[in-house]
C-alpha cells in the first residue's frame, strides 16, 4: 500500500492480561456487579493504533436499486408516519442497521407521479441528489425546489419540507443524511407539519426563490441579516457545477494550475453566507476524472459515500476493487486508502471522465480538531 | 415534569406498515439481500419527536468504585499493553460497553505508591479531577503537574503523558474521556511513547510550567504563538475554583448577579489561549448549590457525567431519584431533565454546600449547531 | 430629519473653561513648552456627541472628470515613478488631500489605446468600477481581467498588478482604494514590479482564471488551500449583479421578499472564501432604485462614495440635494443621512432604474465594533 | 541598522514630473477647479515603500508632567463639560493635536482628594494604567474598581464610568484611549451620564465585582451569557502581573522557555471571555527586561506608547537613544524599530529590572490585516 503513515504506530492489538486468579475473577465478578469495565482488557479495541473500522467498504449497484424503488413505488404507499418511501445502504459490518457508515445515512428515495411526500422538519441536516430523472420539486420553507439530473439540494435541520411529483414519470434521487450520527450522540427532534402544501407552493419555477435571492456568484443580498446554520442556497444546479469542472480541467490544459492533481478535478459545495460546507456535519463534492487517469490514494479520517454520476472505472478502497458505472453507490470507510481509475476511451475522440459525487462528515471532524489526512503522491 | 417544549411534538412512535402480502414479503426479501432497508420500518426509533436516550440513568457510589479500584491495585500491575489501572463505568443502556454515556468515558484509576503509568499518547480528550487524594504528578509533554483534592487537569489528545505516584499512599482520581465519540465515530490514534519518564520528569514541583506560564488571570505569555487544539493549562487548582464560586454566593448576598440562580454558583473551566472550552469535544464546569436550594430542572441535548465533590442532597434525573454523598458518580442522559437538592442544614452556622463537578459533550452539540437546552424557571 | 437618535445626546460643544488668572496662563505656557495640551480645552472637538465629518458632502460630474482625464491623456504619460495616470477626487473638507473622505479614495484613471500601466503592488487594497467603455485588462499576478461597463474588480494588497489598454479607444474607469485610511494610521508598504509585463499576460480572454476557478456559484476550487486576505475572485461580470438586482424586484413583485425596502435592490459583493466583503478594508454594494421610488433616509458610523452607473434622480446627503445621472459621483460622510429619489418615468412603459454602484469603510468600523446605523423607517 | 527588510522596497520618492507646458498649468488648473487631484505628483507621499511616520520619537519626563498635572491641579477644577482634569501627550510631528500617535491618546489625569470626576460614556476604548498612588476608584458601569500602583484598568467603549478619589492625598494615572483613531475615522458618540454617583458607588472594596466574577484564572462564570466587546474583567492588577513575569524568568533561569528572548519576559494583557485583546482596538502589554540585558530591535506597522514602570535603562527609537526612568513616557512611530537596554545592576545582588508598561493600535492592523514585524534576532 503506497501510504505510510508519519507517525511510528504501535499500539496495542491484544495486550498481555494478568494471570488469572480466584482473586481476580473475583475482582471481576465485583466489577461486573457495579457495573464497572477495566480498560486493560479492552484498551485493544477502543484505542487502536490507527482508525478500525466498523463499517466496511461495500457498493450498491444502481439497477438493484432503482428496481427495488420502483418495486415499493408500485406496494408502499407515501404518507404520514412512514413519511418516505426511502429505501437506505446497510453497512454489512454495522450490524443490519440503515447506516451507510457510522455517521452517514444514504437512501434512494422514489415518488410515483403526482404523489406527495408530506410536509416535517427535523434537526438531521439532510440533501438531495438527482443521478437521473425530473419532475419533482422539493418544498422547502414553501420556497418550490426543481429537481434535475445533477442538481445537489442541501436543506439544513430544522426546515420544514415536502416533495412533489409534478411529471408524469416517477423520480428517484439519492437522500443523505446525518441519522446515524444524530442517533448515535442522540440528538434529533422531529415534527410533522402541514399534511397538503398549499397550491401555490405546488408551482413548478425553473429556479427557487433561494435560487433567485442566494445564486449569483459572489454576490449576497443586502436584505438578509442573520443566516440560520447550512446554505441559504437550496439548490446547485447541475450547469454551474459542469461548468466549474470543465474550467478546471481546461486550465490545466494551458498550463495553469486548476485541479487537485493531474486530470482530477474537484469542487466542493459551499455555503455563500460564510463559506463554509453547506451542512454543519456534511460536506459534499464533485470529482471528474479524466479518462485513463488514475488518482492518488487518499485516507482520511471520517467517511465517504460515493456515487457515480456519469462514466466509468474501477474504485479501489483498502483493499478491495470494484468497477463502477452510472449510479452505483460506495462507501469508503475511515482511514481507508481510497483511489479512482477512470476507465480508458475507446476511441481519441471519446472526452467522457468518470464523474463522482462524494459527501463526508468531514465537518464533524474539522470541528472537533479530529481530522487528518494522507495522500501518497 | 415542570419542562413541556417549547415545539409541538408529535412524531410518530410506530407509523402503520402497509399490510403484508405475498408481495411485499418479497420486496422485503429483496431489500435485505441487497443490504437495503426501508426508512418506514424504521423511522420510529431513528428520527423520533425528541432526544430518547439508550443512555439510562445511574448512580455509582464512591465506596464502591475506590474499594474495587484498590483491589484492583493489589491484584493488576500497571504498564505497557494494559497503559493504566483505569475502571470504567459502564452505562446499563449501553450494552455493556465501559461508556458512562454513548459519548463519554469516565473512569476511576488507581497508582499505588512508587507507581508509574508508562508514557503514551492519543487523540481522545482527555481530563483528571481529584476528589480525594494526592501525591500524583501528571507528565504532560516533559511537564509534571501536579494532583491534589479539587484539581482538574484537561489534556487536550496527541499529548504525550505518563503519571508517576511519588508518595508513600495509593491515589485515585477520575478520567475523562471522549474515548465512546471517538470510537463511534473512528477517529481514534495511538501510540506508545517511552516506557520510563527521566529523573528530571519525576520531580514534583508545587506547580507545573504550565501554569507558571498560563494560570495568570487574563495574562498570556507572549513568546508563545500558534497555540495546539485544548487549553495550554494543563491545572486548574482548587483555591481558585473555589474562590470563584464563593465570590458568586457573596455577590448574591450583597445583592448583585453572580450565581446561575439562587443559591446556585456554578464555573465552565476554559481554555486561556481563547476562552473556550478546555477541549474540543468536552465541557467542565463545576457547581455549588447552598444547602436546602433546589436548583431548576434543566434539559438540554448531548450528555452529562456528573461527580460530588462535597456535601450531601438529591438529585434527580428524568424520574429517577437519588440520595448522593462525596465521590459519587452519575450520569444524566440526553434530553432527561436535571435537577439538584442540596441538604438542608441540621444547624444555622452549618455552612456547607453540594459541590458537583460535572462534564459533558456539549463543544460536539454546539460546534455542530445542535444544542438545546430549556430551563423551568 | 426624519432620523433621530436612541440615545440621547448631550455632549459638550464649547465646555466653560477655568477663568484665565496668570497663575493659569503660566500653566498653559508649561504645557506648551511640554508639548501637553488638556482634555478640557479640546474635549468639543475630539468627543462630539454624535460623529461631525470634517469630509463633506459634494458632488463630482462625471462629464468633467471624463473630460479632465482625457485632456491628461493627452499631456500627461503613464509610465515608471507615477504609476497611474489617476485623478482623485479632493473632499472640500479635508484640506485639499486627494482624500475623498477621511479613509477611502476615488479616482478616475485613464489609459489610452495602447498605453501600459507598469506592474507594482502595494498594501492599500483596491478595486476597479466600469461605468463606460471597454477594452483594458487588468493583470493580476500575471492573470488577465477583462474591464467592461459594470463591471467589479477587487484586489487586496499586496498583488503585482498592471494595467494594458488592447483596443483602439481610450477606457477610463474608476479606482477605490483605502489610501487615506493607511496614510493616516502609517501602514502602506510598496514595491516595484516588472517594467513590462510579457506577452502572455496580453491576451485578451473573456474570463479570467479567477473566475474560471473561483466564479461559479456555491463552488470552490477543491485545489485552493490556504486563501490570502481579499477576495480570491478578481472580476464580479455587470451580467451576475444585474440579473440578482432583476430577480429581487421580480421576487418583490411576485409578493415575495427580496429588497431591502419597496422598490429598493441591493446586493453586496462578497469573498467566495469567506462570504465576507471583498477587501478588508472597503465593502463594496450595488443598488437599484425603482423609478419613483425615494429611498428611506439612513445614517451610519463611516463614510461611503457613490457613481451613479445608470438612470437619474437627486440624492440628498445631510441637509444638501443633488440631481445625478450617470457618471456622477458624491460622497456620504460618517453619520451624515442618505436617500435617494429615483426619477420617475415619462412614460408607463418605461422600466428604467437609479442604479447606484458605492463603496464604504464599513469592514474597519465592523471589525472594530465601531458600526453603528440608524434608519428612518 | 540591524533590521533590513524581507522585500524588496524601491518605491518613488519624487517621482519625475511631466514638462510643465501651458497646456499641463491649464490642466492642473482645471483639476483645482474641480476638487481634484492628479496621482502622480502625490504618490511619493501617500505610497511610500515602507511607512514614514508623521508622529516622531519623543520622550515626556514624569516628574514634568507630574508636576504641571499638580498645577491644573490646584487651578483647574474638574466638572461637567471639561468633564476629566486629563492633561495629553502631544507629539510634536503632528500639529499640535493631542495626540501621542496618529492613533493614541495619552493622558495624565489628576485627581484632588474628595473630587469626583463626573459620569459619562463614549465609544471611545480606554484604559487606566497606574504607575504610584492610590486612592482612586474608578467606578464602571456602579462597579467601584481600586486602582493601585502597577494596575491596568481596561474600559472598552460606551460604558458609564466615573472616578472619585477616596484618599487624602491626589492621585496621578496615566489614560490611554483610542481618540485620535476615532477622531480620524469619524466614529465617536459621547453621553453624560448622573453628575453624582450614588453612595453605594462610593464605597472602596479591595477587589471589584467584575474582578470576583472574572478574575480567575481560567475559569468563567457560568451566569454570563453574551459579552460585550472587550474585555469583562476590568482591573488586571499588578500582583498577577509581577507574578506572570517572575515566573517567566524563573523558568528560563531552570532552562525551559518563558520569556520572548533571553532576559525579557512579557505578558498580554487578554480578554478573559475570548482570550483576545482587552480592548477592539488597542493592546495592552507589561515587559521586564532583566538588567544589564539589550532586547533585539523589532519593528512594526503601528504606533505604541510605553511608561517606564520601574528601573531605568535606555531606550532606541528609530535613530534617538534616550536615558529613561520610572514614569518616563515615550512613543514609537510605526515601523520605527525600537530596542531597550536595561541598566546594569551596580552590585552582583541587584536584581531589579527595567519594567515598561506598553500599549499600541495593533488590533486594528491585525484585524485588518495590515500587520507586519521584523526581528532582527
Amino acid at each position: 500500500m503506497p501510504i505510510t503513515s508519519p507517525v511510528r504506530l504501535q499500539a496495542v492489538e491484544a495486550p498481555d492480561q494478568p494471570d488469572v486468579t480466584p482473586a481476580l475473577e473475583d475482582l471481576y465478578r465485583g466489577l461486573e456487579q457495579e457495573l464497572l469495565v477495566p480498560l486493560w482488557t479492552e484498551i485493544g479495541d477502543l484505542m487502536p493504533a490507527h482508525p478500525r473500522s466498523r463499517g466496511v467498504p461495500h457498493v450498491w449497484r444502481w439497477d438493484s436499486l432503482y428496481r427495488l424503488a420502483a418495486q415499493a413505488g408500485d406496494l408502499v404507499p407515501v404518507g404520514r408516519g412512514g413519511e418516505r418511501r426511502a429505501i437506505a445502504l446497510a453497512n454489512p459490518g454495522l450490524g443490519g442497521r440503515p447506516f451507510a457508515t457510522p455517521t452517514l445515512w444514504a437512501a434512494i428515495q422514489f415518488l410515483m407521479p403526482g404523489e406527495d411526500a408530506p410536509e416535517h422538519r427535523h434537526t438531521q441536516h439532510a440533501f438531495r441528489f438527482v443521478v437521473e430523472g425530473e419532475g419533482v420539486w422539493t418544498v422547502v420553507g414553501g420556497d418550490p425546489v426543481p429537481m434535475r439530473r445533477g442538481d445537489f439540494l442541501p436543506q439544513a435541520g430544522w426546515n420544514w419540507h415536502a416533495h412533489h411529483n409534478a411529471a408524469s414519470e416517477p423520480m428517484a434521487w439519492i437522500d443523505g443524511l446525518d441519522i446515524p450520527f444524530q442517533y448515535v450522540t442522540e440528538a434529533p427532534f422531529f415534527e410533522f407539519g402541514r399534511d397538503q402544501i398549499s397550491d401555490a407552493e405546488r408551482s413548478t419555477p425553473e429556479r427557487s426563490r433561494s435560487e433567485r435571492l442566494w445564486g449569483h456568484p459572489g454576490l449576497r443580498p443586502l436584505s438578509v441579516g442573520e443566516v440560520a446554520p447550512g446554505s441559504p442556497l437550496l439548490a446547485y444546479k447541475w450547469e454551474f457545477t459542469d461548468r466549474a469542472l470543465a474550467d478546471q480541467l481546461a486550465l490545466e490544459a494551458e498550463g495553469y494550475p486548476g485541479p487537485v492533481e493531474p486530470g482530477h478535478a474537484a469542487v466542493r459545495y459551499t455555503n455563500p453566507h460564510d463559506g463554509r460546507d453547506v451542512l454543519p456535519t456534511i460536506r459534499a463534492e464533485f470529482h471528474r476524472v479524466v479518462r485513463g487517469v488514475e488518482t492518488a490514494p487518499v485516507r482520511e479520517t471520517g467517511s465517504s459515500v460515493y456515487q457515480v454520476f456519469d462514466g466509468s472505472g474501477t474504485v479501489t478502497v483498502g483493499e478491495t476493487t470494484w468497477s463502477v458505472t452510472r449510479g452505483d453507490l460506495f462507501v469508503v470507510p475511515s482511514w481507508q486508502p481510497f483511489s479512482v481509475h477512470s476507465e480508458a476511451g475507446t476511441t481519441d475522440s471519446d472526452s467522457g471522465a468518470l464523474d463522482l459525487f462524494r459527501f463526508t462528515d468531514a465537518p464533524v471532524f474539522e470541528a472537533l480538531r479530529l481530522d487528518r489526512q494522507e495522500v501518497a503522491r
